[in-house]
């Protein structure tokens, strides 16, 4: 059975971006801590829905016809196939809830991409 | 599509304890926010894990073997099947995130038995 998950903890294990880390699951669910900053690409997820929950720092999520802000303890899903990009001016930290194997660059593919690891 | 949710906003809304409130929805699984205050039930949800995300206070969850403490930013996921008892000695503050439906005395039923409602 898994333990207690402090997310500040687990944030100080890593420093780089965009890089996502497993720390925990729920069902067949990945429960995920990153670090963001500056721009990421454009790109959606096909089949699921994807959960920001900003933990520091102030996160916008473009949209294709709209920009969402979200400070600390605010939480955005973004609905299946619709095209986002996150955007962090200053470093952010961010719990990310999807199903596991979901890719962090979805349909875009490129230099961003990162496989998850578990920490 | 939905909007940011704010989980503090959210929270201010309502003062009774053990009765969760839907926030909103990621795929089929429900985002709820709840105040616990006191002891809750010992239960199980036979089907599904069930995360706890504290956002305010100190929560202790039972478990049949051992306790474990959740503070601000810690997560806990409780195992499918596995028998567990929240206890609130202060008011504390939780993002609940499950399969739509469950409810929150799993198998135990009985009068703290709350069918969440959409806020």
């Amino acid at each position: 059975m898994g333990d207690v998950i402090n997310l500040a903890a687990k944030l100080a294990l890593f420093d780089d971006h965009w890089a996502p880390r497993i720390v925990g699951k729920l069902n067949d669910y990945d429960l995920k801590v990153v670090k963001l900053l500056g721009e990421f690409v454009w790109h959606s997820h096909a089949d699921t829905d994807e959960l920001f929950l900003v933990l520091k720092g102030l996160l916008r999520i473009e949209l294709r016809d709209r920009t969402v802000e979200l400070s600390p303890f605010e939480v955005f899903v973004v609905p299946r196939g619709v095209e986002h990009r996150p955007i962090a001016e200053a470093e952010v930290e961010v719990l990310l809830i999807e199903p596991a194997g979901i890719v962090n660059t979805g349909d875009a593919g490129g230099p961003m991409t990162a496989a998850a690891v578990v920490i």
